[in-house]
């Protein structure tokens, strides 16, 4: 729609009746502090975000270093905790070393775009989460996306790049090659289901490409004690592997950080935007993520219990009928018949005690609708059956 | 430099070493939660980071609502104290409403790139803040930057966009043409100069196109009771101007926001990356920055106060020979010879008990490397003479 001279944003009431009429609407529903409604949406994996420990961590926090961190990390913005979460962070992972950021968002759009640049290639899955597809298209580097969760896809967009440029005689064969970077989420966002992280490694090395794997929702979840999935395929620690973390769900807090090789976090020292142009994580989310993690690393069985829990959703809802993905972490989701149907299904949830997550289009990668639900550790037997219950007493008949 | 096979990231090490010799690498220096340094390089203009009230109300919102939001804003993440905040900072600036974001960068992010499009054209100061810079290479618009606080320049740009389209048959002069945005600072982060926002919207405004303003160093600094630039310029809930503000600098806090008419809120709602795909700000950020915003409009003189510290420190090391540029805000900007020497400068000041920021390539639009001092509301008298006496003392003698 061309620009109305007397009226610069008559464009979005073009847009708003669009959206309108294909029933695609979003509304914020701000929560109260103490909901009534069982939460199967948020992502708060281990039911740590209201855990008094962590909660008083974050209050310490706030009350020792301040509310907020003032400035860069590379100004006044770098305290003592951060460096103290960086270190108990990569080490539990099995890192050298981490660096965080203001989010995950913002973690992944510093680990694609620093490690690439123009003259780089990424190779990345069809299905990764906004932040990395962001990622991205601020790199300016040349952008392979394959078909989802396809290790074999990978090392043909690998070679088909080494034989143009051999072609190009910017490299031979056999030599060495323009950088290239594979990137993935380690558990897909929308589905739920787990990246092939062992044979994308294994494709992406020979070609001498890099990995970047999004732990979002691998950490606390998967591996043991919830180190996240790239540990679980001995990845962790390697010289070609970076994987990039969120504070913000498993570990009940905000923010986001990158690990991987000591030069690769200096290297984003000294070039990602989004750490040196961004103020620090406040001191608040860094001391309640620190507390999560050693609160983890006491109790590894919260990570097992989140996948129980998952499973057993899961086959409920399979046994109940419903077209639910089988899940690889946390993430169960179910498939709506439209997104229209997704909205009222999770109304009708909603009215009835339950909330779920709706994801429908702009959110999904193949435009199916569905609902999203999430396990967390803290979920009792009683309360999933009763989640279960819900879900399909309110289940569109088709 | 091509990429090596058994090294994925041997490129790393070659960059490092070319910025070795370039004196231009970057180390964190994280502070104890009491350091004994005089700041004058951090954001918390007014000194609100570690203020009582702020605290204490960052740490009742983490023990109330929780460590972490648990969400996206659309899903579990948005809470009844986000709405608070929202509302009191819209109302505060003089528009309509706000939204709030996990970081300004995130902020600035949505709004350019939601507000543009493949389609638009962004006319963008060639001095602007980095996460605009990205906000135009994540929108995919055609981006024309223009010389640095020049209206002339954006009217050109315009203009020109203008008779290329209508040339192009896409539109007739005079009547629709495509969407435009303007896109500036309020205030221009490394030298402290505000962007001339009344010529700018009355450049903008024959156009039809749309002014987006981002208050990061005006918010609680200019206008009246620290309103922001855009209010003092009396363009405050102009239906066609968009502010993006951050909460980490002034409030004392982390987070950003979006202020401007309901329906562009409403439209970055549905569409923008950053919102949507993005966990909501933690509750503890939420709460401090509310309770700072409550303090400043019960001491309106805070704002006031800022400036005139920033003139008097300007006064002092103008005085004594030093090239500090005239501060419209906060920020007082003094040339260094070099980059090493503007390290030096700054470490040496670090030495004497005082903390200065230091701005080198490639963070200086100019190439110039400069101390960087911000006053900050609550720096006494004696605080500011020491300040400059330590600045004057260990100046290179160029
Ligand atoms: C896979 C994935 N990566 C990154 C993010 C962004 O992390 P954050 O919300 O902490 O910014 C999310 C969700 O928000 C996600 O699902
Ligand atoms: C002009 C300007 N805009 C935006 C930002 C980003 O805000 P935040 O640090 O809250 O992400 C900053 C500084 O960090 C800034 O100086």
């Amino acid at each position: 729609m061309p620009q109305d001279r007397d009226d610069a944003f008559a464009w979005i009431d073009a847009q708003r009746e669009r959206r309108d009429r294909a029933g695609l609407v979003r509304r914020l529903s701000p929560r109260p502090a103490d909901s009534p409604l069982l939460d199967l949406a948020s992502n708060d994996y281990l039911g740590l975000a209201r855990h008094p420990e962590v909660t008083a961590a974050a209050a310490a926090a706030a009350h020792r270093w301040g509310a907020g961190s003032t400035g860069s990390r590379l100004v006044t913005g770098s305290t003592e905790l951060h460096t103290t979460l960086e270190r108990e962070l990569a080490e539990f992972c099995g890192f050298e070393a981490a660096l965080v950021f203001s989010s995950g968002y913002a973690a992944n759009l510093a680990a694609v775009s620093a490690l690439s640049g123009r003259d780089a290639l990424v190779v990345s899955d069809a299905d990764n989460h906004a932040s990395l597809i962001d990622g991205c298209r601020l790199s300016r580097a040349e952008i392979a996306v394959v078909p989802h969760a396809d290790p074999d896809a990978v090392g043909k967009a690998l070679d088909a790049d080494e034989a143009d440029e051999a072609h190009a005689g910017e490299a031979r064969a056999g030599e060495a090659r323009r950088r290239a970077l594979v990137v993935s989420d380690a558990v897909f966002s929308v589905d739920g289901d787990a990246a092939p992280l062992a044979a994308l490694a294994a494709v992406a090395r020979p070609y001498g490409a890099a990995l970047v794997v999004d732990e979002a929702h691998g950490l606390g979840v998967l591996g043991e004690g919830g180190r996240g999935a790239v540990h679980e395929a001995g990845l962790a620690g390697a010289p070609d592997v970076v994987v990039t973390a969120t504070l913000s769900k498993s570990l009940g807090s905000q923010g986001g950080a990158v690990l991987g090789p000591a030069r690769v976090i200096e290297h984003l020292v000294n070039s990602a935007r989004t750490f040196i142009f961004d103020t620090g994580l406040n001191p608040a989310a860094v001391g309640a993520a620190l507390a999560s993690l050693r609160l983890l690393r006491r109790e590894p069985e919260r990570a097992a219990r989140v996948r129980t829990v998952a499973m057993g959703l899961y086959g409920r809802l399979t046994a109940a009928g419903l077209a639910a993905v089988r899940p690889d972490a946390s993430v169960v989701s179910v498939r709506a018949p439209s997104p229209e149907q997704a909205v009222r299904w999770a109304a009708d949830c909603r009215a009835a005690g339950l909330m779920v997550g709706c994801f429908r289009p702009p959110s999904v990668p193949d435009g199916v609708s569905r609902l999203r639900l999430t396990a967390r550790g803290d979920l009792t037997e009683e309360q999933v059956e009763a989640a279960v219950d819900v879900i399909v007493r309110t289940a569109p008949t088709a």
